[in-house]
């Protein structure tokens, strides 16, 4: 890709953001404020955002989900038979409003559209169980968000749902989830714990999530000090709770627990029978008895995970972003007189299937560099003095904070290692 | 993937959807009506249309143009700008409503937001041309809405905008789109002919419509012999069109022009300056001289290319999907003595890559088959008595209407093939 086609505008002046990673991003023109909590992502964010996507995709497909897409506009009598509309409008959670065949409204979360989903397609228990995702926008009318990527009016959530004949295989499958997503996060090279909610407004009982350790989170939660143990913050506040953790864990001294601060990421829940016995979510059972379906939830906001990856991976220079998800691997810099050879080395390496930027934009040589510093490219590769004096392009490496002069042959074999 | 865990529940009764490959779809379980205009799409559906995306977005990448997202829900005042707000409301062709922090519609089109996107990245002549695209869903309150996939009121869009300097490299991106949109539906193994609309509401003058030829679809155009020419109907009744036409293509009979019925599937636009003028998308020329950009505008359906694709690619049994979008290419089905084999089989598939489907299913040998037909696997894989006797799998090949007794070896050479 040649730089000047993705219309990039880079500040280098710091502004107010209170994450530092939004800060680079604003300054990276990749977030762009529309309105209050309503935000345009750029090329690298979205190139960084559609790589998570496939990682998250990819695992829930080896961990035997299939993948759906159910409207986002959903209409209110759905909302009204699980009795969730009334909750969610009364305090404006959610957006509602009328359109030329109902009142609808812009679903913040897809329990009552899966169940609509599904309900068609399961009779008996043979049809049992069922898991099934979808990756798509969900929308809250937040009254306060966040930078634009961590809470924002529309965001982009994996929302999951499994159908079950009976409890034990609900919990079977909320275990098989919580392995799949700690294989998600570790290939999106990111450093997790799952921590058991108390409680949970979603109707459940049994629900974890999935935390990250990052100083701008807004929850905190307790840890040991080889991160075995990590346990809600307001566990202190239920002496219930409290005196069962004590006699499960007999060897714990709550006095040595860390507080740390974590950003969500994601939320997996038992819902059991609350929908299903609502909602008409009925199965003929083996002795041909009538019966409520057990349900499993699992969720993972996507905008969420990325933020993330931005704010544990950048400095005030800019990103550096994990190589899994890096929205191009390397860019091309270089002086006047090296315009030619740098196309050239450009398409050779296109060619090659690295995915380089050529930064064809005029700037001076230190804003250049400058740019992509912040961008997050994690190869810098330069033609200046150097290539014109003995043809070895310089490289700045950025992952291992390296500098190289590589020729041609080494530099692609190096791109591709 | 397990056929169990998709939940799929087929009908082989014919209902009352007025194109076939709509009436197939519902049987097989991957439509589902939600409300008036509101559809759930299943795995299989879902599966197509992920290699659609890929397609339509590998492309685009090719041709230089680079991903973004833009905010769906958008604040009203932008849509004041551009004086657009009045007339979809009025119609109620969109969504609108009030929020927390203001009046917000749903995207319909987005040539609103993509211009105050951008016009942050643009000061100079040197930050031109741009080209960037998004997928991503669009909303509009139709009156008429047609079988889930062709006409619903939320449908995933690709919309792509480029920006320049002048009107001659407005022109340029244009051709180059149109290239690029021909290249697109080669790969999307689609037939395709494109035709200049006579005018637009969009505010250009310019452009161009994607068509290809289907029996249900609502527009008619009217092509010579061999294709080459493909004219809006409407220029029959319009003299002065008529006579140009006349004057440049001499040897044109119009009274041998056939009629055929054509599916709109995407459109490309040469907007030129009528929206920078009214919002402001100014940039500085090599004069110093303040002047309003020039716009083009590229969208394609992508519900509707999976619809026409369903169309296109059905008969009374079922689908038969183009291998480049094909949700699954292999099923594998079993006689309850080959549970065993049928495993093994299928295990051996997936670690070789092949994107197969177990049958495991309790159903009749002939309902699986059925069922498989439905859904469009390429190609069906039968463990029956035949296997039980000699170890030769029955090979269904629905692309060319084949059958073949195979043994694993050759099995595996035919689906990588």
């Amino acid at each position: 890709m040649r730089i000047k086609r993705i219309g990039i505008k880079t500040k280098h002046s710091r502004g107010s953001e209170e994450a530092l990673s939004q800060e680079i991003l604003f300054q990276a023109s990749q977030l762009k404020r529309h309105a209050a909590g309503i935000y345009g992502f750029g090329n690298f964010l979205i190139r960084a955002r559609n790589k998570i996507v496939d990682i998250i995709r990819k695992n829930l497909e080896d961990f035997g989900c299939a993948e759906v897409s159910l409207p986002i506009l959903q209409p209110k009598n759905l909302w009204k038979e699980s009795g969730r509309w009334d909750i969610y409008s009364d305090n404006k959670q959610m957006f509602y409003f009328s359109g030329r065949n109902g009142e609808y409204c812009l679903a913040p979360t897809g329990e009552e559209i899966v169940l609509d989903f599904a309900r068609d397609n399961i009779v008996s228990y043979k049809d049992l169980p069922i898991n099934i995702f979808q990756i798509g926008n969900k929308y809250r009318d937040e009254i306060r968000v966040r930078g634009g990527i961590l809470r924002s009016k529309e965001f982009l959530m994996k929302d999951g749902y499994s159908f079950h004949s009976s409890f034990e295989d609900m919990v079977l499958e909320y275990e098989n989830m919580k392995k799949c997503y700690f294989k998600i996060f570790k290939d999106l090279e990111m450093d997790v714990v799952s921590v058991k909610a108390l409680n949970s407004d979603m109707g459940g009982k049994v629900s974890e999530e999935f935390m990250c350790f990052s100083e701008i989170g807004e929850d905190k939660i307790l840890i040991n000090e080889d991160k075995t143990l990590a346990l809600n913050e307001e566990i202190l506040q239920d002496e219930k709770a409290l005196e069962m953790l004590k006699q499960t864990n007999k060897d714990l001294d709550i006095n040595k627990l860390k507080v740390v601060n974590c950003l969500e990421l994601g939320h997996i829940f038992q819902l059991g029978q609350f929908y299903s016995e609502k909602m008409n979510g009925f199965f003929v059972d083996e002795t041909g008895k009538k019966k409520a379906y057990y349900m499993g939830c699992y969720g993972i906001g996507v905008n969420r995970v990325l933020g993330a990856i931005c704010e544990n991976n950048c400095d005030e220079e800019g990103l550096v972003w994990p190589k899994a998800v890096a929205p191009y691997s390397s860019v091309i810099i270089y002086s006047k007189e090296n315009e030619k050879s740098a196309a050239n080395l450009y398409s050779s390496l296109k060619e090659k299937g690295v995915d380089v930027v050529l930064y064809d934009k005029e700037a001076t040589f230190g804003s250049k560099i400058k740019d992509s510093k912040l961008l997050g490219f994690l190869y810098i590769i330069i033609l200046g003095n150097k290539y014109l004096e003995d043809g070895l392009y310089e490289i700045e490496d950025r992952v291992n904070s390296n500098k190289m002069f590589l020729n041609e042959e080494e530099l692609i074999r190096f791109l591709r290692s």
